[in-house]
Order: C-alpha cells, then structure tokens, then sequence
C-alpha cells in the first residue's frame, strides 16, 4: 500500500496522455530537447544554487524512499516494547541487556542501551529528543530541493516559452512558420507545469508525510521507553500507546480484552 | 444544519450554470471527455503520488462525512459530564463503573473507563491528549487529498488547454477549424478551476472546520473527565464546561437559573 | 471614527467609476446578470460548502458589525475596574456582590461574580480564558466566509470568463459579434476581481483587527479582575492596565498626575 | 544610513523612468488621471475599509517614520544602563531617584521609576513586558494599510485595464483607435503594479524591520532594568547587554579591554 | 561540496542558453539596456527602500558566504569540547584558563571565559542564548534583501514589459516594426523571472539553509559548554553532543568503539 508515489506519477500521466491523444495532439512532443534543456537543467542548476550540492548527491536514494518507503509497524513496536517493559519488571531492568543486541531499529536499541545503562531519565529524554529533532532537520533538508524544484520549474517554463515568444515576433514576416514556433514555445510551459505538479511537488508532499509518520513512530516509541525505564505497569505502557496507534489497527499486545485501550475500535 | 456542503456544491452549480447559459454558452460542453482525463485522471494521480494510496481509500467515507457530519451536542454533553460529577460525588468514583457501558462516545468511555479504574490523574490526560492529538493528524492526513487536490487541479487544467494550444498553433493554416479547437482547449481550465474551487477547496476547508470542532469537543470533554476525577464540585465543572458553549446555547444543566455560567446569554 | 468600512467600500466604488467613466467605459455594463449569477450565486454556494449553512445565518449581523463596531472604551474600563479594586480594598471584596447587578458587560459581570463567589483564582482564570479562546475561535468562524470569497470570487469570475470566450470561439465566424461578446465575458472577471478586492478581503480584514481588539480588552479586563481578587494596590492595578491603553489615550484613573503609567504621554 | 527607503523609492523610479524612456516610450503617460483614480483611490478606500479610517489619520506621521526614523543607539544605551548599575551599587536604588527626571526615554524612564519606587520585580517586569506588546500590536496595526495596499493596488490595476479593455472592444469596428485605447487600459495595471511593489510593499517591510529593530532595543533595555533592580554586577550586566549589540559594534562601557564581552570583535 | 552556489548558478544559465539557441533566439539579446535599467535598478532600489541602505552595503561580503560558506566540522567541535571536558573533569574547571587563548572559534571561546570566570550557569546559559538570538536577528535581516528582490524583480519585469506594449499600441499603424518592439519588450519580463529564480531566490534559500546549520552548530556548542561547566561525565556529554551529528559521519572521540552514540551508525 505504500508504494503509491510511483503508481500515481504513472496514472497521472496516463490521464494526460489520453486526454491530450483524444484532443488530437502527438504528445510525444513534450520530449523537445530545448524544453528539456531549460526547464530541467535550469531547475536543476538553481536547486544546487539553493540546496547545496551535498543535497543532491543524496536525491537518488531519498526518490527511492519516497516510492518504496519503509513500513512503520506501530502495533508491532507496541508489543515489542510491551515485551521489554513485562522483562524489565520481571527481571530488572539489567536484564534487558542481552536483548538489545537483537533490537533491529537503532534508535530503539540506543534508547534501551541508555536505560540499561544506567543514564538518568533526564538525560535519555534529552538524547533521544536531540536524536529526533536532529532527524526532522535532516529530513526537512533532504525534501527541500524537491520544494525549490516545484516552485522553480513553472518559471523555468515561462522563461523558456518568453525566450520562444521572442524568437517568434522577431520572424512575424513569415507567418507560415509562426504557428509551429509558438507551438514549440509552449512546450516549454508544458515541461515546467508538469514535472511541478506530477513529480516535485507531490514527491515533497510524500516525504513531508512520510516524515511526520516516522517522527509519529519516535515518538511513540521514546515514551514507551521512558515508562520502560520508569518502571511502569506494562498495561499502563500499553494504554499510553495504544493513543498513538489509529483505531483500526489497535489490538491488545498483553491479551486480554477487556482494556480501556480498546475501547474506541469495538464502538467503532 | 449540518449539511450545507452539499446543498452549498449544488448551489454553486446552479449558479454558475444559469449564467453561462444566459451568455449563450452551453453548458453540458464541460462535460468533454479529453479534459476530464487530463484534469481529474491527472490531479487523481498526482494526488495518490502526493499522499499515498491509503489515504485514498478512505475517501468516500470522508466525502460522506463532510456532506453528513455528525451532529456535536456541546449543552448535551455538558449534561452528561455535569450528571457524572454528581453521581460520583454522591456515591464516589466507583459508581461511575455501571455507567460506563452505557456511554455511546467512545472517547468519553475511555476516560471515565480510566477515572474508574484509579489510573493515575496525569496519565488520564497524557493519554486523553495522546487520543486527540493522533485524531488532530489523522484528520490533517485525510483532507490533504483535497487541499493538494485544490491546489493541483487548475495546473492540470492548464496543461491540457497549452496542450490544447499546441494543438491549435500546429493548424494555424486552416482557419475555420481554429475557433472550435481553441473553445475546446479552454474546457480543461474550466474542469480544472471549477472542480477545484467549487469542490476541492471548499471540502478541504469544510474538513478542516469539523476537525476543529471535534478538537473543541473533546477538549471541553477531557476538562469534565479531569474534573470529575478530581471530585471538583459539579457547578464548578458546569461553570467552566459552559464556557466552551457558545452563548447562544448556553442553558443550565444544574437546573438553578442563577449560575454565573448564564451571564453571558442573559445580556445577550 | 469606527465607521470607516463603509465609508471605504464606497469611496473605493467611487474612485473605481469615476475613472472607468473618463476612460469612456459605462460603468453600470458591471450590472450583468449573468456575471452576477456566476460570480455571486457561484461563491456563495462554494462558501456554504465551505463554511456550513449555519455561519452564513449569521452573515448579515457579521456585516453590521464590521460596519458599525461597539465601541471599546480601554481608559474607560481601566476607571471602572480601579474603581472596583478600590472599593474591594476599602470594604472587602463581597462589598462588590452590590456592584455586580449594575456591570454592563457580561465578561466583565462574570469575572467578578467569580470572584465574589470566591471561587479559587486559578479557576477564575481557567474560566476566563476559556471564555476569550471560544470567543476567538467563534471570531475566526465568523470571518471565515469572507477570506474564503475574497479567494473564491476572483476565479468564479474566470471562470465566467472562460465560458463567455468558449462562447465566443464558436463564432468566430461572425466577427462584428465578437467584440461585444468578449466585452461581456470580461464582465465576470470585473465582478469577481472587484467583488473580492473591494468588499470580501477588506471585510475580512477589518473583522480580524476588530477582533484582536475585542480580545486585547478582554485580555486588560482579565488581568485586572485577577488582580482586584489577588488584593493588589489600586494604583499598581492602573499602572499594569495603562500598559494596554495607547499612550495618546492614557489619562490617570486615581486622580494623582504623577504616577509612572502617564509618564509615555508626558514625553510623547 | 536610516533615510535609505526615500533614496530607493527615487532610485527605483529613476531606474524605471531612464529604461522606459530607452525603450521608446513617455514616461509621463503614468500620469493618466484614470488610471490615477481608479488606482489610488480605489486602493485608498479599499485599505480604509480594511483597517478603519483611524489607521489613515496616522499615515501621514508614519510616512515620515519610515523615511526618516529614529536612531537606535544600542551602545549608548548599554552604556547609560551600566552608569545606573553602577551607581545603585555604590548608592543604593534609592539614588536613581535623582536621575529619572533627566532620563529621555520614556520607557526607560518608566522602568527605572518602578525600580526606584520599590515595584516587586514581577510586577515591573509584567508591566514592562505589556508596554511591550502593546507597542507590537500597534506597530503591527500602523503598518497593515500598507500591506493591505500592496495586495491591493495590482489589483485594482486589472480591474481598470479590463474596464478599458471592454471599452476597446465594444469599440472594434473603429481600428485606428484600438491602438491607444489598449495602452491607455494598460496605464492602470502600470500604476497598480508600480506603486505596490515600488512604494507600498518596502514601506511595509520597512516598517516591520524598523519595529523589530525597536523590539530588540527595548527588549535589551529590559534585561537592563531588571539587572539594575536585582542588584546585580554592573560588569555581569553589561556582558549579558553587549550580546544584543552586534559584534561590530561593540566596545566596552566599563572601560576594561579584557571582558568576554568583547571577545567575538577581537576575533572579526 | 559547499560551493554549489556557484556552480549552481552557472548551470542553470548554461541549460538555459543552450536550450534557447536551440529553439534558435540569440540570447544575447537578454543583455538590453533598458530591461537591466528597469529591472536591476528598480529592484535594487526597491530593496534599499524595504530594507534599508546598511543593509546593502553588506551585500557584497554576503553574496561571498553564500557562495563559499565556512565548513563547519561538527565532528571535531565534538572531539574539542569533550577533550575540555576531560581536561575540567582531571584538572578543574580553571586549568581551561590556558585553553581559552587557543580557542579560534569566538563563540566558545566566550563560552569557555565565562565557565571559567565562575559565572552562574543560568547567566552562562543566559548570554549565550542572546547571542544565537541576535545572530538568528542579523542572518534574517542580511537575507531579507534577498527574498525581497525575488518577490520584487518579476513585477519589475512586468512594468517593463507593459511599459514595452504600450509603446507598441502607439505604433498599431506601423505593423513591421511591432514584432521586434513586442520582443524587446518581453526581455524584460526575462530579466526579472530570470533573475529572481536563478539567483535572488535560490540564494535567500542557501542563506537560510546556511544560517540554519550554524545555529544548530552553535546548540550543539552550547549544550556542550553547560555540560562541561556542570561536570558531567565527558563520555555523556559526547553521547548527548552526538545526537547533533548526522549519522554518517558519527565517530567516537573518547576512542573506545562501544558507545551507545556509534549505534545508528553501526546499523546503517
């Protein structure tokens, strides 16, 4: 269900395709070098201009994230640390320590290494904090050209087309050809309109909430682990939880079914 | 009252619809098949790439919400809380047990569910908070279809009228056909501003308001719970729940017709 | 002095004329029925849709109020409210149970009924500022369908437009037709765009200023019922209120000319 | 330094006046009486409208303020509040009583009259602090015609061209007139667009960089006052003050070149 | 990698030149007298009127930062403050005294004084958030120039290019020199988009892009000082300053490889 990012750039395109087909236009001629060459390249060079160049070497893997994102098993992390809080008042919180070499997700595992540790709960509160507000930076960052590109690339088409537009009043003594070079100075609107509005600007959209959903997960996951470290009934961990997991998908990780925690789904 | 949307839509319609036709224009010409690919198959996938699949499932549903909203009954629930406080005053906290199973409002239950259980009062609110603030997200994730919906259509519309164009300026030398082919170039950017401000963007708005209102809702909700675990006094709690009614519905739930809480509506 | 929307939207209406008539335009040609069925009938229903049936009920009292404001008297107030911290100091603060009956305006009369019941301070405030957060969220709802026709009417105009040129591209054929005819597509533009610029923006901005005024005076009124039940100095109490008085307002409310709160005047 | 915005407001016209004439055209066809009503006093009456006739009583004064503003002299004022920190160290507070009267700032003076009058320093601090925002909001509200006019004029510059523009066409079987009549539509959007973004929008900006520079002046003398009522040492303050001034200007007011204070210039 | 600026600049004009000789207009015809008059010195001077003129004279140094901007090592700051701290924890907070002199950056360098003055560590605390908030203030205002300039020279272009047409409307009667008049008028419409989106925007972009990594350079500085003034053990202050470090160049800088600050690293 995740990978809508590339099934819409694709319909997207389609619907285009088709209408403009039936309108009664080759709509091949979209590919047109000089568009190409002003629109994506110019946009290109002023996202650099904007982002810095380190952003961009990293474009590559962040398209790939956007189209194949990570699932985020909110239930599942539930019940993991529901798992760890029942160990810990079991065993003590030392014995956790065998179980964080298994842990998969690294900001978990950190955040179980600092409880086994010792740390103050203060003090892992404002790690993982920094951790998390270090990531929204990072993210924002990282989305930021796909932002430049959606507003740069309409202008970029504009430029390309007045440049078209030039080019036609310089030649209105032969009106034979002014038809085709307007045509052509339009492809350039076409270009910058739509690689806005079909890829960057929906890509930027996907990431910002792609992003929200994993700072959503943290967050989730950073109170499980100070109620772990604060010794709480697991139930009452579960409880808190729960809040952060939309109804649909809430399911009890101790068992019983009689919590408040699954309240909404059964009235749902 | 509530149901304005859609009455609001086909107003808009009718509106628009006469006009035109007193211009002379027929109107059933909007109903061209080229520009619906474009403008809706096109805004559809760019919006499935900007937020997913998932959110699109759920559409009709938010669709029907919109143009059906619950009812939210502010004095009512005020009754109900301020009835809560009185009963657990009378007959202690554990009273409230029996009733529980009879609250329809499943947020309601939840909490009064953990007054009853003697969870701890600050993890009644951070749990509350916790369900309001995942609902605030999950009802910012589900109109972002349409806000982005709003925002992309009329560049769709526009990328099948210079679409269009291009059509045109490819056929300059043969005049008679020029008008009809323009004419029919103009209908994307009618499918496409008209479905975005007369749907989409109104939707999102509409959306936006009746999360709003839930917000308040709850909100007014989750300081009756905490006042009825605090064992403040029932009109204390009303006086301060009635504050969260607008003026004008503003009735005593206590019975007494002396109560502060009535000021404001007696000098109205 | 408060008057001054209507005044504007005339003289705005007139400067708008007067210069369209020297051009050589009729300005009454602005009168089409069918621009004004798109146009108005086309945003009204798109902000019923917006907004809900209920919020446009209230749309003419909303316009009489933007219209003709209450007047809001800070020094005024400031007298009234010193006169109260004075006369609790003097005899204690059930000596105001007398003065309650006679307060005008109903925040007011509540806070100090509060205060009189001697209800515990911090839920005087609680109560209070519940009352001024629903207040401006109510505000909010109430200019809502004007910032949401200031956006819709100008493209409810272009799309009047945009019919009338459909219109006028299928008679192209008949060229001493299409001047008129494009004349009268340009009147929805004129309708929408002026319409917006003229009336629904400006309107939205003058209820948002009146607004955050209301709430400016209730903020003052808070801060100094707070202080009549803290027991504060009289002249202490003017010195904080003066702060929210404009210094070219400012005049003592205690009758000594020497106090710090006019020392802005004096240098001004 | 400060009179820059009636040098850019030349400049811009100049820059505009030198390449217009360049191009062939009269500059002085902008003096269009038409388009000089429609413009101006429709965007006059619809900015009366949005912000009340007060806000225009005081245009003319804050014309002047921005073209001409008042000088902040951060050092001077750093200086002036160590003196006082000094002295109330060597004398006590009751000392300054003296030097009130020849304080010229009124706020300054404000402050130090509740310090030396023995205000606790919560309450000096909160009336300070009121001043403050109260000085904000109407700063904000001083400036709103300007932004309102900014939007507003281009505007109002397309509803004029397109009143011209309906009078071209219902005058389309006269060609030899066409020609002027388009440009004189034209003339209108010139205005609308050449006042808003060479006069309207820097104002307003202008405004909001000089209100947030008088923000940061009181802001520091602030921390000052409160400094001097704490009894703090005068060196601890002045280091705590200096960090509001920027770096190239910072010299020391204790006369010692060794201070922390100083540290950033020796490294510049 | 931090001189994309440039290189981003000079790409974008590249695709852009490249695409425009190819659709066959010489784009020397950008560099025209009248449309840089109008555009560059209306801007500029429309800038000095928003910003004003100290702002300006910066200018220069500014556009030399955004284009070869300090490298900022966030892994060696974190190597310096725990080896400070290592020193204060062995040999007492006032063995730095002798470190301070060797301290290029001004910023801890002030930071490691005042620790090692005795300060109180609220008053630390205190001067050094000052100092990020008045750095935050001038990196705002430096760049204001900028994003002013991006709103501004399009609309510029506009007036040149209307300018531009109505020259060309009072020339209808000499139809064979309208199309290089109407061209020369859209230069400037050129100049303006062109300037705004390949150069003012993308650099108010990298200034705050920029301006944002220095403060997150300068907290991450800060959480260290307070740390080391507070005698926190150096490995917990690393684990804490890490957090502010990118995962991938996360290194230990107490050598040993097992810390719990390695962990995201070690998992990507």
């Amino acid at each position: 269900m995740k990978f809508g990012t590339g099934i819409g750039i694709v319909l997207s395109m389609i619907g285009i395709a088709v209408g403009a087909t039936m309108e009664g236009t080759n709509v091949m001629v979209v590919l047109n070098i000089p568009a190409i060459s002003i629109v994506l390249i110019g946009t290109l060079g002023a996202t650099i201009a904007a982002c810095g160049l380190e952003a961009h070497i990293r474009l590559p893997a962040i398209y790939k994230k956007a189209i194949l994102p990570d699932d985020l098993d909110l239930p599942g992390r539930v019940k993991e640390l529901v798992g760890f809080a029942e160990q810990a008042r079991r065993d003590g919180l030392l014995a956790l320590d065998e179980a964080v070499g298994s842990i998969s997700d690294p900001f978990t595992r950190k955040g179980i290494q600092l409880v086994v540790d010792g740390t103050d709960p203060d003090l892992v509160a404002a790690v993982l904090d920094a951790e998390n507000e270090a990531m929204r930076k990072r993210h924002a960052a990282a989305r930021n050209p796909f932002m430049q590109a959606g507003a740069l690339a309409p202008t970029m088409g504009i430029i390309g087309t007045v440049f078209g537009l030039v080019n036609v009043m310089n030649n209105l003594n032969q009106p034979s050809t002014l038809g085709p070079l307007i045509a052509a100075a339009f492809l350039a609107t076409l270009m910058g309109v739509g690689s806005a509005n079909i890829v960057f600007l929906p890509m930027a959209n996907r990431l910002k909430e792609l992003s929200e959903e994993e700072m959503h997960f943290r967050e989730m996951t950073l109170e499980g682990i100070l109620g772990i470290q604060a010794g709480d009934n697991p139930r009452v961990i579960e409880e808190k939880l729960m809040a952060f997991v939309p109804p649909a998908e809430r399911v009890s990780a101790t068992g019983g079914g009689d919590g408040g925690g699954t309240a909404e789904k059964q009235a749902a």
